[in-house]
């Protein structure tokens, strides 16, 4: 591969490496500056000042403020939920998109679309950490875990915020971060997804790509302008910053910011690391993944019905197995852990001559890691041989009912009152994904794999059910029912304990297994906490010696990156990027889906009725473009911004050479693929006429 | 598509269509200006001069002179014949490669090496046509066909000479070509195929492209400097010129000559032939050669000696498969026969509105054109009906027999006695590609097919035999055997009336109607080629009338074409080339044929050792470069010279969206494929250290 000699040819290029937390934005100020960032870094690690104060997450997904009125614009895949959830038969929002030209229009998004304002971040890592020095395991795991509730239920007694107190460099550094949560949340225009979904699965990180991946939600908030539960009576929030859309638009070589919330990163692993999920962890996984897709076609086969049930499953699993076997497909293009075995020694070398220092501390993080990769395997075996939505749900059933017969304080997190609403959604939502005779045959086919495993969990077999016996289990359940699963939510553990359905009874038997792996999982895990913030303390330390900041990995808290609109070389001779433009969709199009755009885009473009949205050098409307920005799944819906601060992209999705960036980010091939804003105001325009939205926010259009 | 503005993102191109005819290159200065070719126009139209008269024919390959002592260059695949016939078990140099160190090294050719210098080129239409203005039909056509032959034999009375009368724009024009044939050409070097074949099938037709397809021969001459028989001791060739060859190379955007010998194009063909080769004649050619494929691979199945014996004409269907295929792929992509069909209505309209025309000629055209496309589905049928090697050579030998009978100078056109040679050279060939129960299942595969077809020749069915009858033409023929085909070859047709031969029979059986249907054929024929003449008359009238020199369509005659190193757009979002890198050698070396570099080669990149051929913008040595030339088949081996007419590569394919440009030349997806010369002097020098030839040849390396 030569993509620097080949991208030499045709511009310049800057693959920017780093998802920084805002406050390391002073840090990187000749960075920012050498690429043609105009906004000063110190404005940018400003959570109150502009652009930051318009950035906001959907939980999972990230957006931005783009008025003064609570408009919030994000993927189109973020408000899918809230897409479909309006949609019926009749008025198919999906297929026909959906554009409100009043607020009074506007649809509930449900109680899965928030919008979350963070609006405060502190350290509190010694508040987590103090007197844990030496203390490692279980031990130190569940102190943290409490101290963290408490700094939790703390930030929490004003009920209009959300707060979570995330490890940063897993565990070096602790900040609790406020969010205002906003849960009247409402849809206000969604392309159809033949724009917003144009090429669905089969482009899905893949390049070229024409998708218009956008929509727009709107916060309300009650009259005094606290968040509140969905009412006709609550008012557009009153924003304090919204971000100004630009369709002046970007070339090769322009210099972005990208701020969003990262979901999760392996930046620092270790080469034994790479080389266990290379060789065995993700070959294991891909083929779990294939396998019970295999059952659950072999069940849905010839049942329509049953098959659009598990759709959602389907692409979710099928996500997650390219994307596991793209990180294959790049560590057997790059020998990445021989990269990492170069940088690990290089660090160890420079450790050994620090004043002070033995090899205890790398000795026992390579036991840690030992312990926990060994751990990991077995972790692995249980899920396979649970491999059961109703399983599952009793598994939560019968937690929870144990949880509630502590204080609150002092149950496990995720099993807190705080958590309640969301337990109860989940084991709703199961009702949309659910299928008796298919989860049967899921469940009967893990423990089929289950028993050719090596390393199954002692004792574990014993407690399984015979493949024999899984039918009674399913004849003898009430839980494929969702009153009766949310009846049971309200069940103590006595009660629990002497139910006769077939799941909880199975969910009772395996429970103590179930608390045991979960005890051994706190005692790795704390083994790796005490450690690995030791680690990480010296690496930052090595490269501070080389005068090199360093980031912490992803964890789904609020991220800025920084890049350049630049294309890359996938294969020596041949050259990806950076734009796609209308006329690919036109190319693409082969009138069934998810090739199908609508007539009136087609006809559009055909007319070239390209208005204020035409790329000077292109000649064309540009639809998406890739830049070198570090990004990852959470990522979705992410503002891009230009030099000056103004949004003219949304982040949502990454090629398919850069899946292996989340374990080593490879500046010639990682790119992230973003919609192009003109595209977004082009249809709105051109095709879907939102006039009242284009006419709400403030667009910045090219000088004449 | 929209590769012009992804191109213009990405430097400039200009795409440039014509096969010109040396003599036109005049008219064609300011193009050549433009572009930035210094070589005057004249000089390049003067085939006695340099560069032209450095440029040489191998019979279906093209080549050039590259040293005073008449070393050759050309194609790995155009010397493939030469290297396979000296290579044996023990010295296999198509895996090793061969180099002479010495001139006593070089090894024999064989008699279908051969190299033809052009030596005279001479207008003769108003020999061949004179009085036939108002002749058509078969008439017409045995008329032109006699007059040629007589061209030919007054050309032919040197000896040394190899004389050929094609028609140019079908007719219009005919020129007399005196060709010295050079009979005693030596292989001197050839890398591996390795190399020479990189990529190999699967990279046939395909870009990104990383083979080094070269090869040297030496044409030798008696020591009376005329062509001779092969001989020890024949002298080399002073050829009159060479090339130098550059190492300056080439970068985009870069003017280039290319100067060969192109086979067939059909750029003058009208809607109505494109529409018909789109819906009729192509799908069912592909679905024949699939099916005689398929025939083949089951008739070879498990039988390894029988596959390798029909290796190369399974190669040689599934490239014209390809082909085809991808002339269907492009019709499909952009709809040519609509944009002849803007074309064809603005020269009518043109031409109504000239002086003393009537519709009488257009009538005529459309007339001779539809006869054409409905003969040609019953020649088609005959093709299936008759797919059996032993029955082409016995319908040969009975043609044969029978042409002798009457005086030489009569015979049609290939039973000549200057033909012999080749059909002795063809009947002896047969036997590398031939297995009796092969060549019976195909037959009986083709026999069953033809059933099927709706246009058939009528009376054919009765002729043919019954499947059934099929196995005891088999084991009543001794056609199989080598010694039986050229023996047959001497008896007169008296002799073979009377064979017993089962193929010899139904050859003579089958004669009647062969002939006649080559006796419709000419008919058809004749009927073009007086009519065709009067439209491309006016075709270049028209383009005069607008300025525009019109160059005849490809012939296996000399010819130059220019353009520029370039790349282009397959796709929306997509830039392909125009350089590949040694780098992308070890990219897709997977160490299994045909992606299977020497490991001299591989060490060599990896060590970075490139030496005086390392480009200045790559940074590293190019492979294999595109360009807008416009090549066709035959083109194989084309010197490529840069602005000075200094070799800088050899033309070896083209992209597969180029295919259709043997229709319509498409200037933004048509690029043809070349060897870059720095590559070829790389791997002489790095890999197979050829330092003699690198002596032997002029080179021009870069200034330091």
């Amino acid at each position: 591969m030569l993509p620097a000699a080949l991208l030499a040819a045709c511009g310049t290029t800057a693959a920017d490496e780093g998802q920084w937390q805002p406050h390391q934005m002073p840090q990187l100020k000749a960075e920012l500056k050498r690429i043609g960032i105009e906004i000063p870094a110190e404005r940018i690690a400003d959570l109150s000042k502009h652009p930051m104060s318009a950035i906001v997450s959907l939980g999972g997904c990230s957006a931005s403020f783009v008025s003064p009125d609570g408009l919030v614009v994000t993927n189109h895949h973020c408000a899918y939920g809230a897409i479909q959830r309006n949609s019926t038969a009749a008025k198919n929002y999906i297929v026909d998109g959906f554009l409100a030209k009043t607020r009074a229009e506007e649809l509930p998004g449900g109680p899965n679309t928030l919008v979350y304002v963070t609006d405060k971040v502190e350290n509190v890592s010694a508040r987590v950490l103090q007197g844990l020095e030496n203390v490692g395991g279980r031990e130190r795991h569940e102190k943290i875990e409490r101290r963290i509730k408490d700094l939790i239920a703390e930030c929490e007694t004003d009920k209009m915020y959300r707060c979570a107190v995330p490890a940063f460099h897993r565990g070096l550094e602790y900040y609790r971060i406020r969010q205002m949560m906003i849960r009247d949340v409402r849809l206000v225009y969604a392309p159809s997804d033949m724009i917003g979904n144009y090429g669905g699965d089969i482009d899905n990180y893949e390049w070229p790509r024409h998708t218009g991946d956008y929509s727009f939600l709107r916060a309300y908030v009650g009259k005094d302008g606290r968040p509140a539960e969905p009412s006709p009576d609550n008012v557009p929030y009153k924003s304090k910053d919204f971000l100004v859309v630009s369709a002046e638009g970007l070339k090769a070589g322009d210099p972005i910011l990208l701020a969003g919330y990262p979901g999760r990163t392996s930046r620092y692993k270790l080469p034994s690391e790479i080389r266990h999920a290379q060789k065995t962890s993700y070959p294991a996984q891909v083929a779990e993944y294939q396998a019970d897709l295999d059952t659950i076609a072999a069940a849905t086969k010839a049942k329509p019905n049953d098959e659009v049930r598990y759709a959602s499953v389907v692409k979710s699993i099928n996500n997650r197995m390219k994307k596991t076997q793209g990180l294959l497909d790049g560590f057997a293009r790059k020998d990445i852990a021989a990269i990492k075995d170069v940088q690990d020694a290089e660090f160890r070398a420079w450790y050994g001559k620090q004043q002070g220092v033995s090899g205890a501390m790398l000795a026992e993080l390579d036991a840690a890691i030992a312990a926990d990769m060994a751990f990991e395997q077995e972790q692995f075996a249980w899920n396979v041989a649970t491999n059961s939505d109703l399983l599952k749900s009793a598994r939560t059933l019968v937690r929870l009912a144990q949880e509630r017969q502590k204080p609150n304080a002092e149950r496990e997190a995720g099993y807190q009152d705080r958590d309640l609403t969301f337990i109860k959604a989940r084991l709703t939502r199961l009702e949309q994904s659910y299928v008796g005779s298919v989860d049967q045959a899921r469940f009967v086919a893990g423990l089929q794999r289950y028993t050719k495993l090596a390393k199954r969990p002692q004792g574990l077999d014993a407690l399984l059910p015979a493949v024999a016996d899984v039918p009674a289990l399913y004849a003898n359940t009430k839980l494929g029912d969702t009153a009766t699963r949310l009846a049971l939510l309200e069940q103590d553990a006595a009660a629990l304990a002497k139910s006769d359905d077939a799941f909880v009874r199975l969910a009772l038997k395996l429970n103590e297994m179930d608390r045991a792996l979960e005890n051994r999982a706190k005692e790795v895990e704390g083994n790796l906490e005490k450690v690995i913030p030791q680690y990480m303390s010296a690496v930052i330390a090595w490269k501070k010696s080389q005068g090199k900041p360093v980031y912490p990995d992803a964890n789904s808290t609020l991220r800025v990156t920084y890049g350049t609109v630049a294309p890359y070389s996938p294969r020596d001779g041949i050259s990806k990027g950076p734009f796609t433009t209308v006329e690919g969709i036109v190319e693409k199009h082969t009138g069934k889906d998810p090739f199908n755009a609508p007539a009136k885009l087609l006809e559009a473009v055909r007319a070239k009725r390209y208005g204020q949205f035409k790329d000077p050098v292109l000649g064309t409307v540009p639809v998406n473009f890739l830049s070198s920005a570090d990004t990852t799944g959470g990522n979705s819906g992410s503002a891009i911004v230009n030099k000056r601060g103004e949004l003219v992209g949304l982040n949502f999705d990454s090629t398919y050479e850069s899946i292996t960036k989340d374990w080593y980010f490879d500046r010639d091939i990682t790119r992230a693929i973003h919609l192009d804003a003109r595209y977004m105001l082009w249809v709105m325009k051109e095709v879907d006429h939102a006039d009242n939205l284009l006419r709400e926010m403030t667009i910045r259009y090219p000088k004449k």
